[in-house]
């Protein structure tokens, strides 16, 4: 039997502080403006995936999510395959004692440890699993920020899950998209108590696609430009320093600002997209009084094109935050595991809130599923556990 | 006894098609962008009011508003007062043969024929009726667009209730605000078939009055100046031959995207300004629904600062607007009265409709508390009928 080639990873979540929405050119995924996230822990939210090819394979390309074969004919994940094979392909014209494995098919294996349904951001989990394991398949030599261009052509904000921390993606002007690619603004480590807390929201349905949304945004919206153009650029700069200072405050302001003026390009669609829903705008309110009753910001909310409430806070405040939500929603599940176990309320903060929000309160209750307790992490951890086994057969 | 003197008038609502949100002098209400508006049939919703003055008063003006003495001494109801004042004793100046009526003590009582706390428009109606019957009562040969200019003044929006049918607000330039004034786009009678229904959905509570609200938004949002300077211009240009050309798909096109940029601006506000609710949201897809079962626009929502929805429509389309909205709403009230009646669904479209868009149904069946069937009518009437009898007391 022939040999069987296999490389495995994980790769992270992230959650964007200055929102990724419009491309100015929708092939290759060019962003009409840069953006921000910050990368969630990946014991909390990751995407394992196993890279593998032989020559005993069969000769289609292959991919099973979560047990279930998906389709691999799109253009986003032939350019991910096309890109990579190209790198290997230079490889092994230099050195001819290299396999030929740009030749054989492909034939990958992924696994996410949270629920595809709940509306979180897993095709850039996704695609940057993918990239990752196929380059460490090849042996490839690539940076993350190489490998960021070639994730971006699979989902926009995948290229941000490259890198661990806090990471931009900067637009570029080139039309060929070799300048839009992604950069560490800070490792964790940099500011490593930077915790989250996911309110997931059960939507009756998914809402508008966001490659859908964004471009009917581009074409409608009279106040998109002026986002794209002035406000976002003036953000990064602002959020970029905030994360060098550690200025908790105006990371959670300009997050908070970043976040509505998203929502309201959508708003100002036509026809119009709607993702914030009467849970998330309890949220908001939740997170508003919060920081009113701490006198400072010490919490913030953002939504990507769903309902469910992403909130920063900082580790101190966990007492505050996270445990005035969980004085709240304390009977979802979420709140297992050792994390979750220790978070407690402030009790003098949670009557103050809670009291004054009867309505928001009685809507999280009703609508929030789950929780999901977070905070910055690493990016992808190349890992010896296959889901390919010795065979080529998926194992889980 | 001294003699009594009195006057009364009516005055309408008016919904506007494009917005007015932002002061660019809070004390005069001068606007930060023009504006563009449909007044309302007074059978339907109408302030009246009578306006008196008497030697033997009591030295204080008053004002009783169904039945509730109200405050006159804010700065807005004095401006209206004193500017009316000077206007008379400008006459009485030239013509010495009339009363002095300028420095006598003013009654005022006004009634509404529907609830205050719909949270429609009512300031509109109030201080355009205000100012009409003092006019009145003074026998000023002032023009309504003199007229607005003063009732600007008590309520930005009231000057476009001077007019009937399709009025416009010029912004102006001048400091003074002497430019800043409405204008009759056309008469009611020159497109007679535009229809309104109302559904008046049950708030928790007011959100953020749209004066705070309003100032919020200039100085927060990052996408407001554009909406006030690019926007809106193009949008009363392309409104106002809207109508003249009685083009309704274009009229409805923009009045939808003129309430979403306008409700955009104020998610944009930080902290953000909510007035659209899921209810509002369902009374959207219904109206998108409808449109896409025409194959055509033949309804346009649109909400001021609240989450009540109003739906143009013409005459001709009543089944499958009015009418698909009696079909899930029958059971509210507001469907009583000769024109409510008459309404019936387009069964055909209904089914469409409502298949589709259950989640939407039920929310609108469950938030809707009343409807207001109406359509574009005509500016205030002097009428007989006093609120003040003939020994100067009030009298319903």
């Amino acid at each position: 039997m022939s040999e069987i080639y296999r490389a495995s990873t994980t790769a992270p979540v992230n959650i964007a502080v200055i929102k990724y929405w419009g491309k100015r050119d929708p092939k290759l995924n060019l962003p009409t403006n840069s953006s921000l996230s910050v990368t969630l822990a990946q014991s909390d939210l990751r995407t394992h995936t196993t890279a593998s090819c032989a020559s005993a394979y069969p000769a289609e390309d292959s991919l099973l999510l979560n047990g279930s074969p998906q389709d691999v004919s799109g253009a986003r994940t032939q350019a991910c395959f096309r890109e990579l094979r190209a790198l290997r392909k230079e490889l092994e014209s230099k050195n001819n004692g290299l396999p030929k494995l740009s030749e054989l098919p492909l034939k990958i294996v992924s696994e996410n440890n949270f629920p595809t349904a709940a509306g979180l951001a897993s095709s850039a989990a996704g695609f940057a699993a993918l990239v990752r394991a196929i380059a460490n398949l090849y042996e490839l030599p690539s940076s993350p920020t190489d490998l960021s261009r070639i994730a971006r052509q699979g989902s926009g904000s995948a290229c941000r899950s490259l890198f661990g921390g806090y990471v931009g993606w900067e637009q570029g002007t080139a039309a060929d998209g070799s300048d839009s690619k992604a950069f560490q603004v800070a490792p964790a480590s940099h500011w490593p108590n930077m915790r989250a807390v996911i309110l997931v929201v059960s939507a009756a349905k998914k809402g508008v696609s966001s490659t859908t949304g964004m471009q009917t945004t581009v074409a409608t919206s009279s106040l998109f430009a002026s986002r794209a153009s002035e406000t976002v650029p003036r953000r990064m700069q602002e959020m970029q320093k905030a994360i060098q200072d550690k200025d908790f405050e105006t990371f959670a302001k300009v997050t908070m600002m970043d976040s509505n003026s998203f929502h309201a390009t959508c708003l100002d669609t036509y026809p119009p997209i709607f993702y914030l829903n009467d849970v998330s705008r309890a949220a908001i309110k939740i997170v508003e009084s919060i920081n009113e009753a701490a006198g400072k910001i010490i919490a913030a909310y953002t939504f990507d094109a769903g309902p469910n409430a992403v909130v920063y806070y900082l580790e101190e405040n966990e007492k505050e935050v996270a445990g005035l939500f969980k004085s709240i929603l304390g009977e979802k599940e979420g709140w297992a595991g050792e994390r979750g176990q220790t978070v407690t309320a402030n009790n003098e903060a949670r009557d103050k809130v809670v009291v004054d929000n009867a309505v928001a309160v009685g809507l999280l209750e009703e609508g929030v599923s789950r929780v999901i307790l977070t905070g910055v992490g690493e990016g992808p951890i190349k890992i010896e556990k296959s889901l390919i086994n010795e065979k080529g057969e998926p194992v889980s």
